[in-house]
């Protein structure tokens, strides 16, 4: 059996969680802190970040990576699509939600908020997360722009995008950081998401710094 | 003919020039300043981002969805590597330096010194100059460590790692900021690579701001 070395809040971690049972595979969780440095983490990746998935002798490192080894070792449901077109569509978007908007918004807002405090350095800078909650904002509208073209954000079928954005706006979701009201097609996005099997875990998470927003794991938030 | 939008010192840019000329594609280049936010780079990226390469009617954005397009459609010449296990080092490599050393060096080193003098906006932060210069020296030691293992960073054949940690070094290179001659074994694989044909174009890159560090362009740096 596969084994992920996760975070339940990093959403690199996450949208791997989701892919893992988007394709019908299963892997042991092993929950770590990764910026205590200590364990077998520190010995699986030099870099000491997770999510890490071990799949027999095979040990990987970075998320991207992970996800292109899901789909080239179990080929059966692709998260990609099957066109060259389609395929590059769901990469621009991953490429979107895990670099661009990890930058304007996750780092800004759950870097500042949750994760200084985890790992007990600083304390947030409030200039970041002003300019975060104002990025935010354009982020959710251009979710909105393409769910009112397409089913997923990425074409008519659920792809790695969509874990991909999902993942990113669920750690957000958890801190009550995303004005969902102002965003009705983001929102009704977010709620088809959610409504997944494969979501279920994740609205379970809870870690012991943070109580969750009260609408965190409501499915009719 | 393929057509790659770019930056001559955006390392994302240089990773796929690299990649295409290592693989025997060619492509014209159309030189971008992405930050001026005009022209056709904003009708073919949303994100106002280089590098996009348009590949007859397919519109690529986000260098790693590029560079696994030009896996796909042009797999003579791989850059991954051809077992799973070879695949997932390549891969991991590529996300050390297009996510860690980026945030760790690159964003703070060419970011504050380049980028904002090219986009004239604020003055650069000197704390976080000083930290990617201390960064960088942590990064040289991995990339010795590796070099002095393998005949390339992620195994015995030239990868898509190399290239992309090529990319990241060549532009702080560039500004001089490459303390070569404390990491000797770094510097022997820089300087093989920096001999092979693909990369002479990029060291006859010059812009207009900023000449380059003297040893820029010696292959005896």
């Amino acid at each position: 059996m596969m084994r992920l070395h996760h975070h339940p809040l990093c959403p690199f971690s996450r949208k791997i969680r989701l892919a893992l049972r988007e394709k019908g595979l299963s892997a042991e969780l092993v929950e770590v802190e990764p910026w205590k440095r200590e364990g077998e983490i520190v010995e699986l990746n030099h870099a000491a970040e997770v999510p890490v998935l071990v799949d027999e002798d095979l040990v990987i490192c970075d998320s991207r990576a992970i996800a292109d080894h899901l789909e080239e070792a179990y080929p059966d449901t692709s998260l990609l699509g099957s066109s060259l077109e389609q395929r590059a569509e769901t990469r621009r978007l991953c490429g979107w939600f895990d670099v661009k908007f990890c930058r304007e918004v996750t780092d800004l807002l759950f870097g500042e908020k949750l994760l200084k405090r985890l790992r007990r350095v600083g304390t947030p800078n409030s200039e970041a997360m002003r300019a975060g909650s104002a990025n935010i904002r354009g982020h959710l509208a251009y979710v909105s722009h393409l769910y009112q073209q397409r089913r997923w954000l990425a074409g008519d079928d659920l792809s790695l995008a969509d874990l991909t954005a999902a993942a990113h706006f669920s750690v957000l979701d958890y801190l009550g950081d995303v004005p969902w009201k102002d965003f009705a097609p983001a929102r009704d996005w977010y709620a088809k998401i959610k409504s997944r099997p494969s979501f279920r875990p994740l609205l379970m998470d809870r870690i012991v710094a943070l109580r969750p927003a009260a609408h965190y794991d409501d499915l009719d938030f």
